[in-house]
């Protein structure tokens, strides 16, 4: 029997109402981080998102009052993503190796998946405003940098838990590692074909395969 | 004796003028590709580049006759510039591991010596471009693919000297010296920091140490 009491219907209204007004600024944030991969997140302004999405510039102003905070508002849509996608299911493996291999093939997948048609959002951000200022560019680097000592973290881990040799030079392998996922994102923007996928993945095995300390004696 | 015929007068003014307008052309074409590697090639319009060279719109109309030939030639400008740097030097070096390990060096060597603010001219552009088309992103495919075959052809020659073991996937090993260049340049840009660029080096070092044939018996 269907509940007809005004109150409720009024609740369910305004709960209704607010939950589009929230899916609406959902589909135009991912409209916005999809452009702002294939088209630069510089040339993310209002007018050109109002065209994209078919809403009116005025309409997208009530969301988003400047050019800069539509930026800020994408950068933490593609953050909460990349949370969703790579760094929120890695944190569920058990720390060290398995989180620091969970890290890496997440970040290979989303990618391969195609979750953004430019690739990886941080990178694509990051190469366009390296040589630039300002909170959209702090902002990007901060994700990346957090996705960056995740895996330091598990590797270190990895290091006490003898998987990777007391020897290694973690930072440097980190480095190896990022940039085996770098040119696999870039090679996969440009070809849209899994070989630098593989390639990267064989990197990787191999890399952390010379890693560990060999059994004890 | 100088030489006053009129003919010779007539001849060395007519090429003073052409080296003046070569010489313009050049300049003009340096700020241009630099620009491209911090603005993006897509910004690279005529009425950018004459507000960043104090010229006026339409003498730089006399130059290039559209955006897309300003583009084109700022392209062959950083393609000659890489050559200078980069290949040609290479091409010096005995074919085979020198060559191989001279193609590396210069490319890390002309990020680090600030060529370009942006860093290599042709991951900036790349990374800009990816999800483009047009005679802009082949051009600059083109260049980066030659660098590519440059050293998938010493690599190659390394390994029929016995160098690289004759076990090793010259494509692998590429594709992992490649993502140490352009991590160490997406890096060097970031922080303006040599450190990147001596962990490619040590990457290098290392993935290259591993690659020779032991010893024949």
């Amino acid at each position: 029997m269907s509940d007809n009491r005004p109150g409720k219907t009024a609740r369910v209204t305004a709960r209704k109402r607010r939950s589009d007004g929230e899916r609406s600024r959902t589909a135009i944030l991912h409209t916005a981080a999809q452009l702002a991969t294939v088209e630069g997140i510089n040339g993310l302004s209002i007018s050109r998102l109002a065209n994209a999405v078919g809403m009116s510039k005025s309409g997208l102003f009530a969301h988003f009052g400047s050019k800069e905070e539509l930026q800020l508002a994408t950068v933490e849509f593609a953050s909460a993503v990349f949370s969703a996608e790579v760094t929120g299911p890695a944190a569920e493996a058990a720390d060290g190796m398995p989180r620091l291999r969970s890290l890496v093939e997440n970040f290979l997948h989303h990618v391969e998946r195609g979750v953004f048609p430019g690739g990886c959002f941080f990178a694509s951000t990051t190469a366009e405003l390296d040589t630039q200022s300002g909170p959209v560019r702090d902002r990007v680097l901060e994700v990346e940098n957090d996705f960056l000592a995740r895996i330091d973290a598990a590797a270190r881990q990895a290091q006490a838990d003898g998987d990777i040799a007391s020897s290694e030079d973690v930072e440097q392998l980190i480095f190896e590692l990022h940039a085996f996922l770098l040119l696999a994102n870039a090679l996969f923007v440009l070809t849209q074909d899994s070989a630098p996928m593989e390639r990267a993945r064989r990197a990787i095995d191999r890399r952390l395969a010379v890693a560990p300390t060999p059994a004890r004696p």
